[in-house]
């Protein structure tokens, strides 16, 4: 098992009715930003079990925050907070609102240009403005962790930042928002989290035997869950365990001790800031062909995998490794995904060309957790993903 | 699944060589009152890494926290601290040492008399002194959970406490520690940490799923390292597994949204408070007996931890449910238990009458996840257990 250090400080309130208690959770003299996305939380009662929440705060809202986060939509954010003097941010929404907040709550503060934050990926220890989350979207684990993903829209640049001054002070978790979300986030985000959780575990076999049954108890649970949830997101059972694995699958428990690869998020990226595919549908394009091309070391994880998560009963490790990915594949198909570029855009003929040149451009030579994915074989995995 | 809140600020510092951060972890001007237990940390080399790495510090030592620290014990600690107007406080050592020093961090602030934290069980919410801990036992998971247990000697009551201000700032987990312990006190946290898992478990099927694959993930791992890091406890990987296992058996993550029992313990504490019986071992004697006394209410869930973590094959409920108790009692008998209070004493006859009458005199009805287990069946549990 490697070192790790395990620090979390989040106050994850978790269950029906749970918006209720934002009063008991943000101070009650604080002038707070209202942040959030296209306007989904007016539909879906959230937005009114808010407000209703915090009657008598300071409430400015900022609405807008797009999916994939903008770095030119926050900063805007941060001025308001400037103009208007606020001291507290409340997220509510998914990924992308959560991700934004956390990089608004570390720019307002930031001594210098906040672009560095994400260009220079600076990690954010101290000196950030307090803010609590209202989930409506699992996915993303974001909101119990201290990681972040902004889009640059000038360079079209997807980047991550984070620091143990951007975890949430609280997030809630409501199962009963996932009720009114359409069948393709859902599908989304159970796809997301199963991702998150692969690039945490199917590395290679090594010694720290909890973490990879934990890895493996979410894996399975959102497979017992997955096609379920999409189709009735209005059950409360099948909602709570898609919230709770979600959450689980990045909250930094399962990469505590062990290799990780994040190969097929730093090709995804490239997919998405290029052709806004959704997020998870590139995990779902590229995961699968990252697994073949590089079949030789991760083949003995994937057998365990397949024996493990989807009961494969073939002893020999080659034919155990290429069922499970064969599992894999069919599972992200019966989770509604198109897994191949070309299925999304007609202009893709040079996408592995293109993601190969931005890679070097950034000086990366090699990912994943052996550093032997090398741009040459990035390359056959986006050709294989055509 | 059950409303929950997750909060959980300890910085859990894991690996090799980790108590060398011991400087980065405490302030620099900290006055430290060092607790200690009986000594085994002189023998091996904890005291010295731990001193070493403190070089500069203010230090006040404090030794002689008992097994089932004594509440007589840790107020001399408080005197102490009063005394030399100490800041901070360092706990060295397993889960009584470090449940003994969460008393002391609340009772040196408490206005009022520091028993009645324990006889009236008053909730710690703040005001305390903060504290750190380094870890030389895995068994209890106090290393990264607000809760503790002390013992009144005069009374000879066994009671807990605990609260949000009773975290641990920081837990420094090397499992190198667990090189030189005996082999008894290995078997010990084994169990100890399976029995915090099956009070957390063994109860009715619900529909928390994830949390029922972590919780039979961290018996499983015990099961698959237990035997054999009690034989050889230097071997790192084993020990590495076993202290990861042991925190997260009880830091508060696998009782989130389900129904737990916890009658094992409240049963099991008071055979070590009458004949000094070790805490995991009254585990042993108590839990295989309730199941059996429970069976109707508990043998669906008995039948998936048979099936699912013992690999029973049986497809009668009833079945599997009675397989999967006697694999529990094989596994602690491999794992050095006896299973019997007259293993551990002649003086047993009276036994289940003094406990009932304890549990009338505090007022306790029924115990259990269903509040189902009268005082009759304490009665029964402990008359089987003879």
């Amino acid at each position: 098992m490697l070192n790790f250090e395990l620090y979390n400080p989040v106050n994850l309130v978790f269950g029906r009715g749970q918006i209720a208690k934002l009063s008991s959770l943000i101070p009650k003299n604080a002038k707070v930003l209202l942040a959030y996305g296209g306007g989904s939380i007016f539909n879906n009662g959230v937005h009114a079990q808010v407000t209703e929440a915090l009657t008598g705060y300071d409430i400015t809202e900022f609405g807008g925050i797009e999916p994939n986060p903008r770095y030119e939509t926050l900063m805007k954010a941060v001025d308001v907070i400037r103009e208007k003097k606020l001291d507290f941010i409340l997220a509510v929404g998914g990924g992308s609102v959560i991700d934004g907040v956390k990089f608004i709550s570390a720019a307002v503060k930031f001594e210098g240009d906040p672009i560095d934050i994400l260009q220079k990926r600076i990690r954010i220890e101290n000196n950030t403005m307090p803010f609590g989350t209202v989930l409506t979207l699992p996915a993303t684990g974001s909101e119990m962790n201290s990681g972040s993903v902004v889009t640059i829209n000038k360079t079209k640049e997807k980047l991550s930042f984070g620091g143990p001054a951007v975890f949430p002070q609280f997030s809630i978790c409501d199962p009963a928002t996932v009720a009114s979300l359409p069948k393709k986030q859902v599908q989304n985000g159970v796809v997301d989290a199963f991702t998150h959780v692969m690039e945490q575990y199917l590395t290679y076999p090594h010694d720290a035997l909890l973490q990879d049954r934990i890895a493996e108890g979410i894996l399975q649970t959102l497979i017992e869950i997955g096609p379920a949830v999409a189709e009735n997101p209005a059950d409360y059972k099948l909602a709570a365990n898609f919230m709770w694995c979600c959450t689980m699958a990045l909250n930094g428990l399962i990469q505590k001790g062990v290799p990780t690869d994040w190969a097929t998020h730093m090709i995804g990226h490239e997919l998405t800031a290029l052709y806004e595919i959704d997020h998870a549908r590139t995990l779902a394009i590229i995961g699968p062909n990252l697994y073949r091309v590089l079949f030789e070391t991760k083949k003995e994880k994937l057998a365990q995998y397949g024996r493990r998560v989807w009961n494969v009963m073939e002893t020999d490790t080659d034919k155990a490794a290429l069922e499970a990915i064969e599992k894999t594949v069919q599972f992200f198909h019966i989770m509604g995904m198109d897994t191949k570029i070309s299925n999304y855009t007609a202009d893709y003929k040079n996408t592995a060309d293109f993601i190969v040149k931005r890679f070097e451009e950034r000086g990366w030579k090699a990912l994943g957790e052996r550093q032997n994915i090398t741009l040459d074989k990035v390359k056959t995995i986006v050709e294989m993903s055509y």
